[in-house]
């Protein structure tokens, strides 16, 4: 006689039809953030969420007000108090459409063609959000969900999460939970599922140099002094060595190392030079000596020229000895990092640096700490052994070198793990026309999340 | 009995009211060349100035049309083939008088207060070209002009000159004489009459850096890619050394050198560091060592960062890897060096130091040589000459690190020497609100005007 998990497994089979279905009703709700024209969809979204909670059996699902769009949480206590809790996360707004004429059908019409539905959002996210809520479905319909499930569905994350880091700092209570599923990071092809388990760290800095009281003539001026723009190229300069390292005094200081073992599970990756040169068009690829293109933007920590900013930059010529020159300068970080400690190594190397014909000031406008989970984690072995038993090959480990916001959040304010995962595909043109789901890869996916669920338990 | 010269000095005197309100006519005009909506006051001026002429004796005078603003000119043939010709070169057009509320009083009135008369204009440079018209009358009605005078007066000095050049490369015959004057450089103070004779040239370049094909996300990126910025900061910090001479190979070999009576005759300028530090408020000087700042800005050539931009440059953060990034540079050129020839030493100097991860391209915006006259030259000693008689004191040989467009192409284009001097001052309020005109200075002026002509015949 089947187990619970098997028979959870084929219920997924035979709702397959009416979990596209339901996909399909929340992917006509216009759910755009970035346009106020949207609101009223916003809204209709988020209580549209809170009934489905209702539904399976989360009777505090509530819609949150913030000082921007909403976010729905809910509680399915079904596993008791010594069960594990999960944490859901996922983001119920979408992109905009345009260009609308790009679209060869309806982006909010959830059109099926072979084995891909095509609509805004469909990959990104709402698709997972659905392959979460049919496992849990198909747990509770088959001798009951093995687990505690909590929900954390945000409404801006396409407009970058301005108030999600303030909503978890006051609703610790209502989110507390082991681990969270995250399924908004994607997998690399429909045959290689994969699993995320460290982003880098953020550290954004402006850094303003100052000389004349106002912009002079450089013909008069020019050569008795100091320029500004001169001045900061001197730093910025300074920042790199010639062997790609970054300079600042202690930079590498608390930077952990990377194992023979990690190297080749990110050599499997299989993103050689190749992949970097196509992806980006650059004449030949650069970076810290002693790693691949891979390691350098997902394991090391880099320093970046963001922006650039001084004296006369229209068309032609004008004899400008410029004021003042900006930069707009970053670091990614990994672990262990401090993107607080960040901002005094650069105050060292500047002022150890700075020629006395200048003012300078730093202003520091992002401090976000590294996310790493071991690959051993309980949560990271029991995603990684449910992909393994639906897709019949062990998902890839690998590092990315962006940050997600709600998972440094998570984390910096509940100290609780994400599982970062999902089943979006590189080719599914999230954000742009004909946004599409493969449609056999989610089946499995709403799978994957069921054994995820009893391996979990 | 006084000889004409010393008549001629007499009736200066006594037209000394009758020139100021001539001036006051010409004040009343308001040929701003930067605004359309006085292009008719422009043309009205053009026409005042021919009338003047023809009134000296310029039967020949007209109105010039150019792709711009109209050129004057005229020939007052009055002492034959074998004497001396001259040239006077003056601007007929004025700066905008916005903030017009921060004037005392209308800045087309002509008010006079005390020792100055208010206009805009009135010190640049309508004040001085009366003052050269006046001085040809008072020979005129005192035995005659012992020199010919020709007249090249143009409208759109405050808007670069863009059409002078052409003007002057199509209208050589109009303009054949053996040296000009231009009083549009102005004096140090009222006590210190001065002549200009160095003036440096400008080559201006942007160097645009390109990296990845589009702009990136730093944080996928960032550590694979070489930064253009990083790379264009690279090339520009390298363009000098610590002991502020500019590295480029070559950039010095044509310099002509300083001696020591001409640092010595630099010297008595007064314009020392804390003149420097006045003027432009930065905390300390800089330059190239071995030189003052004086002889930085006037003797030496230097090369400037005029713009810099790349990537995101508004308010926060947002992380880029820009795919561009921009710098305007200018070097200002002492003789002997070529402005042609600065472009391929600015471009050795790249080749060799670009790396192949990213792509390059230069372009050239101006090209103008510097201008240098003898100190002993017929004409500068004619001035000179000219002012100790009037002042009592010999004048200030100066050097001005910045350029005047005519005099470079009046030498370019007809190989013919300028008298670079006037009697504007420093406190004058040029192109600010409240211009004013020194009349005890300026009536000074029209003398030693009087007194040129007559040396130089």
């Amino acid at each position: 006689m089947p187990d619970n998990r098997e028979r959870a497994v084929d219920f997924l089979e035979t709702r397959r039809d009416g979990n596209i279905e339901l996909l399909r009703e929340f992917l006509a709700l216009p759910s755009v953030s970035t346009e106020t024209e949207h609101r009223g969809d916003i809204d209709r979204t988020a209580y549209w969420l809170k009934e489905r909670l209702i539904a399976l059996g989360a009777s505090d699902a509530a819609v949150y007000p913030t000082a921007g769009m909403p976010v729905v949480c809910g509680t399915i206590e079904a596993a008791g108090n010594k069960s594990v809790t999960l944490l859901v996360y996922g983001h119920y707004d979408v992109q905009p459409v345009d260009p609308l004429d790009l679209w060869e059908s309806d982006p909010f019409s959830g059109k099926i063609s072979g084995d891909h539905l095509f609509a805004r959002g469909a990959s990104d996210m709402k698709g997972q959000i659905i392959a979460v809520l049919a496992a849990i479905e198909a747990a509770q319909q088959n001798g009951g969900l093995p687990i505690n499930i909590r929900f954390l569905l945000e409404g801006e994350e396409e407009i970058g999460s301005p108030n999600l880091k303030e909503f978890i700092r006051t609703h610790g209570d209502l989110l507390r939970a082991d681990c969270c599923l995250n399924p908004d990071a994607g997998m690399i092809a429909p045959d290689r599922p994969s699993i995320c388990y460290a982003l880098r760290g953020l550290a954004y800095f402006e850094l303003r140099v100052q000389g004349p009281a106002m912009d002079l003539h450089s013909g008069i001026f020019g050569g008795a002094v100091h320029n500004p723009a001169q001045v900061l190229c001197d730093l910025l300069s300074g920042m790199h060595d010639t062997a790609g390292r970054v300079t600042l005094p202690g930079f590498y200081d608390d930077v952990a190392g990377l194992g023979a073992e990690e190297r080749s599970e990110l050599a499997r990756l299989g993103m050689d030079d190749r992949y970097f040169l196509q992806q980006t068009g650059v004449p030949a690829l650069w970076g810290e000596e002693g790693y691949t293109a891979l390691e350098r933007t997902g394991a090391r920590p880099t320093l970046e020229i963001n922006g650039l900013l001084s004296g006369f930059t229209g068309t032609g010529s004008k004899t400008v000895l410029p004021a003042e020159a900006m930069a707009k300068i970053s670091m990614r970080l990994v672990p262990n990092q401090d993107p607080k400690e960040m901002r005094s190594k650069l105050e060292r190397y500047i002022e150890a640096r700075v020629p006395k014909t200048v003012t300078w000031q730093l202003d520091q406008f992002a401090a976000g700490p590294p996310v790493f989970s071991e690959r051993t984690s309980k949560e990271n072995r029991a995603f990684a052994k449910a992909l393994e038993t639906v897709w019949g090959v062990p998902p890839i480990f690998k590092r990315e070198g962006g940050s997600i916001p709600v998972a440094t959040y998570l984390s910096e304010l509940l100290g609780m793990p994400s599982v970062l995962t999902g089943f979006g595909l590189p080719e599914d043109h999230i954000h742009s026309p004909n946004e599409r789901l493969h449609l056999p890869t989610w089946h499995r996916g709403t799978k994957a999340v069921a054994h995820f669920f009893y391996n979990l338990s």
